[in-house]
């Protein structure tokens, strides 16, 4: 039977000490489980209505795009500062320490436009929060929170209390 | 008709003054210009036995999971130096004004498998040069360079004339 967790590669001390990274390539390295966490993925959503799948970069990009063309939805990359060539609108979020910033091109969503959030991990919850600030202040609905994993200890799901979040792994 | 074309937006003096940037981001949000570029690509590919498909970071990433679903092959990032968190190899390219390093992760490629290059722009081709370099020391065989786009007036082409070079668009 298939289990996520078999590839997934854990990484100590990365990208520094104390840090344990979750190493998600030999799943896309596999076609066959990749296949089957996209349709493990599509499973959670259920029959959602989606009009635009946000993947945040940049290893929210890889299973955003699978579930943008199941969904037939479009697909929207959030970046970090720079990156998105056109006009963008940004939101900075709080780190351990310090803070950073997330952008979204200015015409990525449209005012009633239902958007699903993808990232490969639901950590502290920080991103993900400012994604979905982002989508909400250009009037997107937020139907999910979409995730292939959750560290649960760090409590991210506390961040995004108002919305739907799933993970098909909780560790 | 579908005109890959009408979804690419030119972006004057991005990153810097005098670069005209091709963003493909109108294309990645309409649903069904991303399914018909997809399969534009894979009408590029034919026939050919693909075991993995490399995506460049990371706007190579968008339609290299796309076509390593289709194709039932193995994706494979290529990312800048620090991403990848397992052991991997590196390989250095000259740019404009200095160099460059891409690395790929030592486990990505075995001996005899066929790869598809995949990458949004082929312009100078030092990119890619150095990304089928990393495969070959890894004794991939490289079987397409599949692009997007291709910047006609920069030659690219001649850094990867030993393969096969195919793009939707010339410019």
């Amino acid at each position: 039977m298939f289990k996520i967790q078999d590839y997934i590669r854990d990484i100590k001390d990365f990208p520094k000490p104390g840090i344990v990274y979750k190493d998600i390539t030999p799943l896309l390295q596999d076609p066959e489980a990749a296949r089957k966490t996209t349709d493990a993925l599509m499973e959670k959503i259920g029959g959602l209505k989606v009009d635009k799948v946000v993947g945040i970069e940049s290893r929210g990009f890889f299973f955003a795009t699978l579930l943008a063309e199941r969904l037939n939805a479009g697909f929207i990359p959030i970046r970090k500062p720079g990156k998105l060539p056109y006009d963008t609108l940004q939101e900075s979020y709080s780190l351990e320490y310090g803070e950073d910033v997330l952008e979204i091109h200015s015409d990525a969503i449209k005012p009633g436009e239902k958007v699903l959030i993808h990232d490969d991990v639901l950590a502290t919850g920080g991103t993900a929060a400012a994604a979905c600030k982002l989508v909400e202040k250009m009037g997107g609905e937020i139907v999910q929170c979409n995730f292939l994993m959750e560290l649960g200890f760090l409590n991210g799901k506390d961040k995004l209390d108002s919305y739907q979040v799933v993970s098909l792994l909780s560790i």
